[in-house]
């Protein structure tokens, strides 16, 4: 079913912030080729569209197409036995002797090529989109050289072409030291990830760029030289900032007018000002604090408090997050950070889409994109309140509709 | 495929306790209608089966069927308004005069027929096969009346029929006292809960005896008089205690030589001697552990120590733990209590079994059901590495093969 559809009998959940989920009761969406042309209750359907296909929809819901707006789902190899080894009870330095660690991961990445990333990443991809997702974001950053980055990038474009959801990219040169540059830092910095940087925007393969701002990756300063070139090159940027300790990325990042900064557990009330002044969403990231079994919570009152819109993420990645579903992430959301349905609802839609930069989905409205997804629930809040459970009828994605059994 | 046939070119994990996971390498397992006939490294398979038909596995992971051996998947309604009233900031006190709790669930239950009662368990169900459950445990508890407890039993039976997976049921009366009998639990047991445990006996529905020993719940006294007619009748029992609190229900029970003892995080070194005295199976439950925010984490080294097999099991409940994937239990069982890959999965095998009181199942070993799950992985612990992702390729129920794709 392509071109021109009205589809009936459904509870919207536009995710307008006027109103609760911006929820309409008995509501109809008029489609028509990749965009919304109509929404609202079916009651109020203008004449024009009376004689379009209807598609009734049975009272389910329909919410905006999901958005994991922060992945690193492209990896070589996984940590299956890292994992397995520290749960035997080995030291940390047992498994670094072992190979273990973002090392083994960038070794496995740099052994593979385009089409063995592409293989790799796609189960995970389709257990996203088997949730609804219409729209994922991919990081590089486990090359960390100049070949392996761009072929990261590359390996995300393909997976955009090869199924039915939108992909967008974050070149993360700027996310370890590589091992031949161990305590060179500034020399990895200058030689490898700006000129790498330089190369993949020239062939089109970047949409923002990001950095890990820690105490074990890189300096504020080191990321304001990436951050630097971003401007200079007119990308967006985000920052992975805050996660494990302070060092004054958000501040450095909400300077810059970064789209989002992510993690932020350890951000303080002065950081969440910053970033409301600059419109930048705090990207939370529950799948690594419960992987790594943290215990600082990241600071959402200050976020309510100041308007700092909160996006939820898998942050998918084979070491802090193995984790593939976002279902699931609405519940960790609510349940280890305590934010409300609603709000883990928008954080996976409209702010996610804002943490992309996106303005053209992430709410059920007219003109925007026709990416939704179409629930075996009544209510909104069991979309979060169920664990590992997938209600998923039905996904669009551009106006394409899918319907999952 | 039926009657005789090998699935060669396999990985098994057997789960034969004297190697890790009971490991063969290019293995084959001989399946003769609904039992193994052999099975051990394909090289040494004996004349006998050669001439059977073989299907290749090209190195997939087989296993035990998946056993879940504590849920309480039958229940009207949801809880999803519930989870959302709490998460805006509602007390326990609003969302009790709202209707809210356990008081919810069972007024729903009670509602519900038991052709409603089947409908609204068999998504649940479906969940938990598609991740390659061949057994599930499933109680009674949320009818707290004669009629409605043995509908509950009854629509248990009926999945075990209408789905190619074994349903256990265990009566759960003395699950919490019903509003009618507020303050005279005593009486809830001499009228309702003794008599309906006498009466779905009689009609077949119940395999074994479990019961809420806590605080607000029933005192160990209580639970004993209920585990006195269940020894009456023959029945195996089981109890739910020290979750919240220490009330020496897990002395009570291994005096009773029960099956298993269930959430336990409160279990003194003491009961876990008297626990390995009895033979019963520690079952440990973290989506109730994770979904309530709990912090005491039950006393794992005690159980290594004296030897209590551990079980792990979903919970599945719409209030403490609206959890329906086991692949996820493993993932928490390693996560948040610390239990090794190999551990939790035995912990949903071979001592999920024992704590059913099922010596057939539970492991891949010759005359044993012929209960598989084979998997898209190349090692065991990529089962509980990942989080919210489903590597299974097909599953065996009593010696029937269904590919899940
Ligand atoms: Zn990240
Ligand atoms: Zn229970």
């Amino acid at each position: 079913m392509r071109d021109r559809y009205v589809l009936g009998g459904a509870q919207l959940a536009t995710m307008d912030p006027r109103t609760p989920y911006g929820l309409i009761e008995d509501g109809a969406v008029a489609v028509e080729g990749a965009r919304i042309a109509w929404c609202g209750p079916e009651a109020a359907l203008p004449q024009a569209y009376a004689d379009w296909p209807r598609q009734d929809l049975g009272g389910r819901l329909v919410t905006p197409g999901l958005i994991d707006c922060h992945t690193h789902l492209i990896f070589g190899g996984d940590r299956a036995g890292e994992f397995e080894m520290r749960l035997n009870g080995a030291s940390y330095e047992e498994v670094a002797r072992a190979g273990g660690g973002i090392v083994s991961t960038v070794t496995a990445t740099r052994a593979a090529d385009l089409e063995a990333l592409v293989a790799g990443a796609l189960p995970r991809l389709d257990a996203l989109i088997a949730e609804g997702v219409t729209t994922v974001e991919i990081k590089s950053g486990y090359g960390l050289d100049r070949d392996t980055e761009c072929t990261m990038l590359r390996a995300a474009r393909r997976l955009g072409a090869v199924r039915d959801v939108t992909v967008t990219t974050t070149f993360l040169g700027a996310h370890a030291v590589p091992a031949e540059y161990a305590g060179r830092s500034d020399a990895y910095l200058e030689e490898v990830c700006l000129p790498t940087l330089r190369a993949a925007h020239g062939e089109g393969l970047v949409d923002a760029v990001d950095g890990f701002c820690e105490g074990i990756a890189f300096s504020a300063a080191q990321i304001g030289r990436v951050f630097d070139l971003a401007a200079a090159l007119g990308l967006p940027v985000k920052l992975h900032a805050e996660q494990l300790s302070h060092q004054g990325g958000t501040r450095l990042a909400a300077a810059r007018g970064a789209l989002s900064v992510d993690h932020v557990e350890y951000a303080t009330e002065e950081d969440a000002r910053a970033m409301a002044a600059a419109g930048s969403v705090a990207v939370l990231l529950p799948g690594a604090f419960y992987t790594l079994r943290e215990s600082q919570l990241p600071p959402t009152e200050h976020f309510r408090t100041h308007g700092v819109p909160m996006a939820l993420a898998t942050d998918c990645n084979p070491g802090s997050s193995p984790l593939t579903s976002l279902l699931l992430t609405l519940n960790m959301g609510c349940t280890l950070f305590r934010l409300t349905p609603q709000e883990a609802l928008a954080g996976v839609t409209v702010h996610a889409a804002r943490a992309l930069g996106l303005a053209d989905r992430g709410c059920i409205a007219p003109t925007l994109r026709a990416d939704l997804a179409i629930w075996d629930v009544t209510r909104p809040a069991e979309l979060a309140y169920r664990i590992g459970f997938n209600p998923l009828y039905a996904r669009v994605h551009g106006g394409k509709l899918e319907t999952r059994r």
